[in-house]
C-alpha cells in the first residue's frame, strides 16, 4: 500500500478512535462522578448497607427482565469481538453504569473496569452501526471502545490501549487494533480530565535495584499472588455455580448474596471491605502491619458480591487484594512495603485477566517507571502459574501457557 | 498442562534466560567499557580520525576474509530465528564487538544496539549448542539473547525484553518468548551494573497534558520523524547499492567511506557528528536553537559510515537524529523542548526498526513515565508512515501496515 491510502486509513482509524474515546471518556467521567457520590452517600449513611439484599432483589429482577446482555457483561464483549453476532445493545451502557453505581451505593464489593469496558464496547458498536462503518472494522472498533473505557476510568491511557489489544485472546497482542486503541485511550483519558474528573493518586516509587536475591523473593511473591488469584477465580465460580443450582431466580440469588455480605460486614465489624476500598489500598503502601486477614476478607466479600450477580468490575477489588497481600508479604520477605503493595496491586488482576503487559504498564503509569521491571516479572510469573483460568470465561486461548 | 510441568517449563525458561542474561550482560559491560575508552581516546587525540580510511581498509579485509557472518549482522540473527540454519558462529561476538570499537575509535558515526543484539544472539545460540538444548527452543533462546543484549547495553531491561519479542516480525509480539526474554533482559541489566558499568543519564520529564492541540502537533511531528527515517534508510541503501556496484572489494568500499567521513568532518569543522554523539543528544534537551542542519548532518555521517560497511548499530545515531530534529521542531510547533527531544529520540529508531512498543517503553525507562502517551502516539504514527521499510532487510512482515 502506498503512502496516500496508508495516510487515509491511518487518519480514519485515528479519527474514529478519537470519536470513540470522546464518548467513552465522557461515559467514564459521568460514571466516576456517580460512583464518588454513591461511595460518599454510603460512607455517611452506613445504614443503607442493610438494604443491600433488597437492592439486589430489585436489580436482579430488572436485569432478568430487560438486561440479558448486561448479565453476560464483559464475556458478551469478548464473544462479539471473537465471533461477531448482533449489535451490542446501546442500552447496555446506561444499564451497567447505573447497576454498578447501585452495587456501590449499597455496599457491594466490586470494581469499575468491567463497567467501563462494557460501556466502551457498546458505545463503539453503536458508533459502527450509526455511521454505517463496514463490518470488517468491527473487531478493532470494539477493542478501541474497551481501550477508551479502561484507559479513562483509571487515568492510565497506555495501559488501556494495551488492555484493548491484549485481553481478547490469551497470549496474543492485536497489532491491527493499535491505531484505534491508541486514539481512543488517549482521547478518552483527556476527555475524562477535561470534564474535571480526576483519579486517586498513588505514591511514586523510588528506584530499587532488581538484584538476584530480590528476583528470588519476587518469584515466591508471584506464587502467592497466583494462589490468591486462583482462590478468587475458583471461589467466585463456586459461589456462582452453587447459587445457580440451588436458587432458580437470579433476583433471589442477588438477595442471598446481599444477605451474606451484610452478615459478613456485621461479623468483621468494619466497613473497609465494602465498595471499592481505595483508602485501604493506599494504606497498604504505608503499613506492613495490615494483617493477613485483610486480603482474604476482601477476596471473600468480592467473590460473594460478584458471584451473586451484582454488577461492577474486578480491577479495584483485585488491586485491594493484591496490595494488601503484597503489603503483608513485604514484611515477611523483606521487600520495601511500597514495592510489595505496588507490585501486588497489579499482579492479581494481571493474572486474573491474562493481561500481564497491560497491567505492568498500568503499574508504571500509576506508580512511576521504577516499578516496571519488578512488576513485569511478578505479573508474568503469576500469569503463567494461574493457568488457563480467567475472570472472563469467554476469553480465548491464543497461546497455551507452558 | 497442569501445575507441576508448567512450573518446570517456567523454571527452565527463567534459568536459561538468566544464564543468557548473565553472559550477554557481561559482554555488554565489556563492550561499553571498550567503547568509552575508544571515545575518550579519539576525543583526546583527534588526529586519529584521519586514519579512518585505513582502519576501514584493514577491517574490510579482515571481515571479507573471516567474517561473512559479521557482515550479515543483525539480518543473520533475524534469518536464523525465522528459518533456522547453522549455528550463529560464536566468534561473531568478539568480532562484532572489536569491529564496533574500531569504528568508534577512528570516528565512524555508528551506534551500539546492532553489536549488543548480535553478541547476545551468538551467545544464546552458543549456549543452546553447548548445553545440547533441543532445537525447538532455539527461536526463543535467540530472542532472549537479543533481549539481554539490547536491555543491558542501554540499561533499559523492559524495552530490551519487548524488543526481543517485537523486532523479528513486523506487527507481531512473540508471547512465547516472554519468559526467557524477561529473565535475560533483567539479569543482563543487573549484570552490567554489577560490573560497575553505568549508562548516560537523561533528564526526567515532568507531566504534560496530552490535549487535542498537542495531539495535532504530534501528528505533524510524527510525519517529520517518518520522513527523516525514510531519508536515513533510503540514503543508507543508496550508498550501499552504489558503492557495491562501483567498487568490488568490501575493504575498498570501507576505505572510500572513511575518506568521505573525514572529508565531511573537515568541511563541517566540528567533531560532534563522529562516534555516538551522546553530548549532542543531551544538549538537544536544553536548546531549541540546535540548528536544522544538525540532524541532517548526523544522518549523512551515519548513512555513509554504515552504508560503507563499518560495524556498529543504529540506535544511538538515530537517537541523535530524532532528538536533534525533535528539538528544532519543538521550537517551530511550540512543544516543550525536552518533550520534543525526548519523543524524537525514540521515534526515528522505532520507525526504522518497526518496534514502536519497545521504543516507547524505552523512552519511558530513560525519561520517566510521563513521556509514555506522547511517545507512543508519535512512535506508532511514524512507524505506520514509514511503510514496509526497515533497517533490517531480513525482517518479516507479519501484519501489513494499512
Amino acid at each position: 500500500m502506498t503512502l496516500v491510502p496508508r495516510i487515509k486509513v491511518l487518519g480514519f482509524w485515528l479519527a474514529i478512535g478519537s470519536f470513540i474515546g470522546l464518548l467513552s471518556g465522557s461515559a467514564s467521567a459521568l460514571f466516576l462522578v456517580l460512583l464518588e457520590w454513591a461511595t460518599l452517600t454510603r460512607n455517611t449513611n452506613e445504614v443503607i448497607v442493610y438494604f443491600l439484599p433488597v437492592a439486589g432483589l430489585l436489580m436482579g429482577w430488572i436485569l432478568h427482565r430487560w438486561g440479558q446482555s448486561v448479565i453476560r457483561g464483559t464475556n458478551l464483549v469478548v464473544d462479539t469481538i471473537w465471533q461477531g453476532g448482533p449489535q451490542i445493545p446501546l442500552r447496555l451502557a446506561p444499564m451497567v453504569m447505573l447497576g454498578t453505581v447501585w452495587t456501590h451505593l449499597f455496599g457491594g464489593s466490586a470494581g469499575r473496569e468491567g463497567t467501563a469496558v462494557q460501556m466502551g464496547a457498546s458505545i463503539a458498536d453503536g458508533v459502527l452501526y450509526a455511521l454505517k462503518i463496514p463490518e470488517k472494522y468491527r473487531q478493532e472498533l470494539i477493542c478501541a471502545g474497551v481501550a477508551g473505557g479502561f484507559g479513562s476510568v483509571f487515568g492510565t491511557p497506555i495501559a488501556g490501549m494495551i488492555f484493548g489489544m491484549e485481553f481478547v485472546v490469551l497470549g496474543r497482542l492485536r497489532y491491527r487494533a493499535f491505531a484505534p486503541c491508541l486514539a481512543a485511550a488517549i482521547v478518552g483519558d483527556w476527555t475524562c480530565h477535561a470534564w474535571g474528573v480526576g483519579h486517586a493518586a498513588y505514591p511514586v516509587l523510588g528506584d530499587l535495584s532488581l538484584e538476584p536475591i530480590l528476583m528470588g523473593k519476587w518469584l515466591v511473591f508471584a506464587a502467592a499472588m497466583a494462589l490468591a488469584t486462583v482462590g478468587f477465580i475458583e471461589l467466585t465460580h463456586l459461589i456462582k455455580a452453587h447459587l445457580g443450582r440451588w436458587v432458580q431466580h437470579p433476583a433471589l440469588r442477588m438477595f442471598i448474596g446481599g444477605v451474606l455480605v451484610v452478615f459478613l460486614w456485621k461479623v468483621v465489624g468494619t466497613s473497609q471491605y465494602l465498595g471499592l476500598g481505595v483508602p485501604t489500598i493506599l494504606s497498604a503502601f504505608e503499613e506492613p502491619g495490615l494483617g493477613a486477614q485483610v486480603f482474604a476478607l476482601k477476596l471473600i466479600f468480592t467473590a460473594i458480591t460478584l458471584g451473586a450477580g451484582f454488577l461492577g468490575g474486578e480491577v479495584t477489588p483485585l488491586f485491594f487484594i493484591g496490595a494488601a497481600l503484597g503489603s503483608v508479604l513485604s514484611g515477611v520477605l523483606g521487600i520495601p512495603v511500597e514495592y510489595g503493595a505496588g507490585v501486588g496491586l497489579a499482579a492479581v488482576f494481571a493474572a486474573a485477566s491474562n493481561a500481564p503487559l497491560a497491567l505492568s504498564v498500568m503499574a508504571a503509569e500509576l506508580l512511576g517507571i521504577h516499578v516496571l521491571p519488578h512488576v513485569m516479572l511478578v505479573c508474568f510469573v503469576a500469569y503463567i502459574l494461574t493457568g488457563h483460568r480467567s475472570i472472563y470465561s469467554a476469553q480465548r486461548v491464543g497461546l497455551f501457557k507452558s
